[in-house]
């Protein structure tokens, strides 16, 4: 489809980075994009960032060929109803949600009928946050998952995988509770975990974070991710995200019993099965 | 002192990397390096990476101002019996180890009245191994932990200082017990986790791993790391390491309750927390 005009909602790493790249790769594409702060707005018009900047949601979204939420999500279902009576019935909704149950459960009602929603998951991010964080490359070669429900508008998804694509995205299709059954995994228990280990190491040793090297570096470097975005996120998958801590901590449990029997073959095993597991995610292309 | 020749037993990522970092840092010293394998001396001679490569312990070991093992915990003890007898009473006797209570115990002891002996511990490392990964720069901005104790020569810790400041390490002492606790939490708790957090997705959805971005790439990252060597260390510290896993448990339990509990506020504070921590790290030299 023809993407003339393209309403980014929420002027954050993502809505920031979605707006460069559609510069960069798609400069006929005409962007709007919503801030709620004046302070945003003027920093979006300072950096020439988008076509149009402003904190008037409803001219951001009018006439918009796809609208895009880059916003928290629990701040989406207040700003869908504002701008669904004002959005092309041809309009392509979407959002960058990481969890998506929630938010298609919240979305699609308002949208059906009005628009067509179909949910995204970007999985490009950084621990940094903000518009000064974003990068018209942010998202090449990441994976984007869609999460189109039975209700979905086929021609939502086919569109929507054009646009994550034309931004450098791998596409992936997944249920709603698919996808935050699978992020639970990899994205949100690693948060969590490298939030605990960071704690764990403090609580313990405060000293012996000052020795740490690359090892712990890297282990821990996505703690220094948005604390109340990430509370937000986390709460939001929690039935996903229990089970997996739970698995995490009953793994962790198997490992404390080896090292109790010190049966070294059996941890070279468990540690060889996670070596080969790890060097089989270079064969994907890396973000 | 002057180092006018060093002798490194074992040939991997950090023997190979002491002697390219001492020809482009102290071009004048002569490297002696010694290898089990004739197909590792081969490739030393190929690459010229030292002096003399040879598999002839005591011909390496015999006139060296600075002995280093570079060999996995379990065998320095036996080349540490055979050395003895031939090194220089001035000799520095070090070692690259991991963990340093059960290096003390077994190596000092030997070397008592034969050189001088001191641990160290220089926290750069890979999860790749072997003389191929091997660097000059291994070592710049590297934190190196010395690990003296009340036996322990005077001049044989300036010295050792001397040796890995010279290789560009930031050197800090600590007692061997210290040493281990700490490093029980900030490299080996870490390592461990990495391994517990990719088997527990496999487990779980061996598909997620598919999707996962550079979240879970970094946070696992060192579970790529030999596993033979590392099941090696995790033995050899398995004290203070339970003591760590279990510290780390016991926050994954306690991050379970605040799921349960819905109290996002006290998971975003305890998430700042973390931030904060790993803000800080950003002040040390990094490697």
């Amino acid at each position: 489809m023809t993407f003339e005009k393209i309403a980014i909602l929420g002027p954050g790493l993502l809505g920031g980075s979605i707006a460069l790249a559609f510069r960069e790769r798609a400069p006929e594409t005409r962007i709007a994009l919503w801030a709620r702060r004046e302070a945003a707005i003027a920093e979006l018009r300072e950096r020439r960032i988008a076509d149009l900047a402003s904190t008037d949601l409803e001219a951001v979204a009018k006439d918009a060929d796809a609208v895009i939420f880059c916003v928290p999500i629990g701040i989406m279902p207040a700003l869908a109803d504002r701008i669904a009576p004002v959005v092309p019935r041809r309009a392509l909704i979407t959002d960058v949600g990481s969890v998506k149950a929630p938010v298609a459960r919240a979305l699609a009602p308002i949208f059906d009928d009005r628009a067509r929603f179909i949910g995204s998951h970007p999985m490009a991010g950084s621990e940094q946050a903000g518009l000064s964080a974003a990068r018209a490359d942010l998202f090449q070669n990441a994976v984007c998952i869609l999460t189109p429900e039975a209700s979905t508008d086929a021609s939502a998804t086919a569109d929507a995988r054009e646009l994550w694509v034309r931004l450098g995205c791998r596409v992936l299709t997944l249920s709603p509770q698919e996808h935050d059954e699978a992020v639970a995994l990899v994205s949100h228990l690693p948060h969590l975990v490298a939030a605990a280990l960071v704690n764990t190491a403090r609580a313990a040793n405060p000293v012996a974070l000052e020795l740490c090297g690359s090892g712990f570096r890297d282990t821990t470097r996505i703690a220094a991710g948005p604390p109340a975005m990430w509370a937000e996120i986390l709460r939001e998958n929690r039935g996903p995200l229990k089970d997996s801590v739970n698995a995490m901590i009953e793994k962790l449990r198997a490992m404390v019993t080896l090292l109790d029997s010190g049966d070294t073959s059996a941890m070279e095993q468990s540690l060889a099965e996670a070596k080969t597991e790890r060097d089989r995610l270079k064969n994907f292309p890396q973000k």
